[in-house]
């Protein structure tokens, strides 16, 4: 199934996206009853570029944030500022997001602190209301807001985990590296490279993710994978490009950068 | 035992919601003497709405807020903020419940830190009283006013519980899952789908809630049933509205959403 | 021996407190000398309003704060607020009670953040001074200050402990749950029930304080007790009252709740 | 050695105290030379009164702070206060006792946050300076100016003790209860009662003091002895005193409560 | 291969750096492209000269902040400053770079808060932004734009480590110690001492980089054999040197230090 | 090797120095080069009256910071403060020594909070700057000016130590406790005491010293030595100082002091 734009005018160039499930028509269905959506995924599977595209499809904005361990509601839903003697109300991202009906996407979610809780629980059920506690009101979402958060299930610990109270309030869509022949078209449109150089990029990378006992925390990412061919588009060997933006990227340890080396010449084609 | 609506008028429409046991009488013969509650009971089972339900039949405002681990006195009693130059203080949510005899509902009462202990305490015994340091005074609270606290028993921990000199002032109720048939009615009203795609839900729901050595830390909720629901009644198939709506939002693990997936094919009807 | 109101003019009813021990006549010879004052005992056994009592009988104001552990000294002596471009002190009820020589209660000391120790001390010795560094002053009680705090012994923890400088200042007095007769005053009077009622309560209680090998952490108070005879005030039933104020209140484990219960059958006269 | 209040006139009534040892001379000659002095001793020994008794015999003014977790060094040095628009600088109670040339005693100093370390070292070696940061400048020590600070060896733990640095520039001088003649004086003067009554006291004291394989963490301080003297001297009987003021001041744990109680009943005279 | 001065004009002098991989290839590839670059390698390697050399070649200005595990965000993109009762915005030093196009190197990143990560990861794939919550905006990194992060992996831990999210939207580029000639000519040329007495350190540099079982955290690096050389320079003999900048600084063991003595007395020539 | 003052004009009187080894001369080379001085050694030992003495010799001003665990870069680099509604700017020490070229001397260095890297790491190599973020500039050293830093390697912790990649920016020198003679002389020069006196003082310092098993967490300093003459000096007598300035400043426990009075009998010359 692919994805071609809709006519609805939107602020961002039509996104590449290729997609590879069900995941488009459950995104649809949860943006038509206002339902909010928990993308579980890999680093650099394409979660971000995902949520770009619906976004595009559906003609609405997004607005963006990564989540990290100092995030607190206020970065989120705004704070006063003084400027000139006045203390003047900046909104922050979720209630503008709120305000015009745009799509919200809180990437990483499980690194912000919890009292982000606060903000989204009302937004994620049937009330669809934010509380902005400073300016003592509560906000009703304008139509077309919707909700998106994703966190690497990979990532889980006891200290950074999803609470089951918070999860339990979304739809949840699973994404991973995609087949062979979609991940090769992105890799080729993505950095710019043929399509023999994406399809010998992507062997690779799966060699990797297949890789039994595998030391490695993380596998070689499509987004790896598209670094590696951009430093290919700039002249660089294809054997160079893959040693910094794939082997060395993926460990510091020596004794796996060398059997990762080894892979590198096993998979890749002799030049 | 069914609650019609009362003529009293209220600020919210009629919610729906289906009783199980005892829980309305207790709740108001604690509302009758002013006392406070305590609701136990499981993620999603319903313990907001029948907090809603109980405050749209004694004709009382209800302000909800959500406990987190940032959460502070402050945060619930008010603080000063600086506007051109004058500094206006700007009440809390409690506080705002105090003054005009309102329903106060803390959501999640463990997760917020223990200052707030300073505030509940004499508002939950025969003082009935808010002191408002930072103005240097004390409200009583005026008649209506009736605090409810939630949580969770299977999130207790060493670090995050009820102190015991918080939980004796306060009546408890503890809420489960409703049985089969007032479920199927709850999700056939809430998510908008015919009572057989309801049941099936039900039924699903039930399958998992009694998996023996599930390795779940959480079943599925009646919120999750609506969820998926929700999916089907905009179109998606039963089946893959369950796989994100049920089985993605209660797992991360591979072995795990299999199984979950053998048990959706046990129990749901084949179309 | 029994409390008989005080001709001192105070601000509070005459409240109900049924002495068991020599608690009185300590707290008078303390009183006397102005000698701070530790109450010990279990949840809900009648410290504060034994605290009441005494202040009432002895005509003085009560002021009284629950320690909480983001309590620091600012909260009981006082701070700067910004208002109207000034900033203006604002007593804290530390501060109040010294000026006003009035009965400073601080419930739970142990909760509270370690720098309240540097006030509490020299109020709690021969010096009977308050200093004030952010006025840069300090200040002498008034006559009839007393200082009193109160600690839960089942509570102590190695993090959380009253320090030994701080507590060989007092004066400790023990309070404990008050015998049959008198508790069944106390339950009758303070939830407005007859005298089998509450008589029938203080025996549910005293089986559960006596269970051998008991799972509980805290014991049913005598709160607990007034909180299940107001809801049958209220028209509940009695069983009913007991399993929401009292064995529901007590534990969340269901094999707890169900032995509790057939505790309650066993104990409760059929009605 | 007793102390004979010297002709220079000081702010403080004469204290009273009986020195021990070589305290009073190793005080002196530190004194003398502007040496800062360390005191170690136990709870409730009489370390705040010796050092009232050397300032009055000194004819300084003496300046006491107990340390406690949450101080810093600007709670010793001041801090910018804003008052009417303007900031005014409030010095804090180290930086007037060194413009002062006071004697300025750190009660618990192993309480305070190490940040302090950096006003107490040179203000305690060779250069007799407090830099103050926040204006820029460095104050010399007022002739005169002493610093004493003191602990509890019996608190020390890994976590708070104090920094070989900062000890080794102290004069450390040790106290320790005093003898049965001296305490039996010091009891009877305190709190205003007969000598047997104070002797008798003290020989529970030291009773208690001597326990082998005691489970107490403190043992009963000269302080507790006049705590009980002065429920005594109001009135309470003997056993009631020590009841309230020793035996329930020194332990939570009912079977060491019964054990002193058969400890008080055996060395107690009957009356 | 050896870098030659580029045409273009820098602020800088001109810096000596002697190339010893691909490391001038690949970072001019991603340079090209704007993919930002991961420098990985020991303390004192040069990754510090190798970036200024980069700039230099590319004539990019180079803005470089060190990382600090009490660096947040706001210490990178500003904040507002009061002056004159005006809150003036200050530009942080990687708003900076992002407005001007410059090389923003931020080394020992994984000593930085987490929620850098907010800031760095739009400016680290193909969306090229800094968000600007502060100041509500979002700005587009000029041309010429790069980010470079550096960080030493053999000082990861569990605590401090660099995410998975973060690692993956980087060019990984490795740096080790020179082989002996180009480290004879870097030693040489920085310190001022003539060949003989460079290879002599380089020498017994690289014998304390093979010592079997060596129980050193870290080996002699690069910078360390330049200060040595720079004590040579200044008159003092090769051992004394030696032993301040290259023995001292590597242990503190006494044991350790008399084992690099004997390796020195080995190595060195005797003079 | 003995200094003599130099003909420069200072702003202290000459401090009293004997020097031990190379480190006069290692210390001049490094200062003739600007590059940064590490100095080792134990508590008391001389490493602050060392950087006085090379100061004075130099001609250069000493500004002295002692390093605790709250310290900040911003209490090293200066901060804004608001006064009559402006805020100013006040240069923290660090910065005053680099614009004024003097020696700035951080004692404990690894006492402070790991920002302070961020202001040390380009003072201490080739750069020679201080970035002043809050006023968007940095500095470039003045002449003359040079970073000392000092810590004491027996407190070296898990928890705080010298990372490598400051460590390894400086020239590193060792300081112990001198010979006899020396420090015989330091004591009575400093203490005022005839050299029979110090030289029992030393004797004494060298046999704890040299304990066998010594359960001392820490030697008797020359700074113990010389508080211990300094009473002397005042009238007490050498074993009444000894027992105050040395035996009880070394240890709280009563078997190791006891144990030390034996050791101070045998070696103190019976008067």
């Amino acid at each position: 199934m692919t994805l071609t734009a809709s006519a609805v005018p939107t602020r961002v160039a039509t996104p590449f996206y290729r997609a590879v499930g069900d995941e488009v028509a459950v995104f649809r269905a949860a943006a038509g009853r206002g339902l909010p959506v928990l993308l579980k995924g890999p680093t650099g599977c394409g979660k971000t570029r995902f949520v770009e595209t619906m976004a595009h499809e559906l003609g609405r904005e997004l607005i963006t944030v990564a989540g990290h361990e100092d995030m607190t509601s206020a970065d989120l839903v705004g704070r006063f500022l003084l400027q000139g003697g006045e203390t003047v109300w900046v909104d922050g991202p979720l209630t503008r997001a709120v305000r015009q009906g745009a799509i919200f996407y809180l990437d990483e979610v499980v690194e912000a602190r919890q009292d982000t809780t606060v903000v989204i629980h009302p937004l994620a059920d049937h009330r669809r209301e934010l509380p902005v506690d400073r300016l003592g009101t509560t906000l009703s979402a304008a139509p077309g807001f919707q909700l998106v958060i994703s966190y690497n299930p990979g990532y889980q610990s006891v200290l950074k985990s999803l609470k089951e109270s918070t999860r339990q309030r979304f739809v949840a869509i699973e994404l991973g590296f995609p087949p062979v022949d979609i991940e090769t078209d992105v890799v080729a449109h993505e950095a710019g490279v043929d399509p023999e150089t994406a399809r010998a990029l992507v062997m690779l990378g799966n060699a990797i993710r297949h890789l039994e006992g595998s030391p490695l925390r993380e596998v070689a990412s499509t987004r790896l994978l598209i670094l590696a061919g951009g430093l290919v588009a700039e002249g660089l060997g294809l054997r160079t490009a893959v040693q910094s933006a794939v082997v060395q990227a993926l460990s510091d340890d020596s004794d796996v950068v060398r059997a990762l080396g080894e892979l590198v010449d096993a998979v890749l084609p002799r030049t």
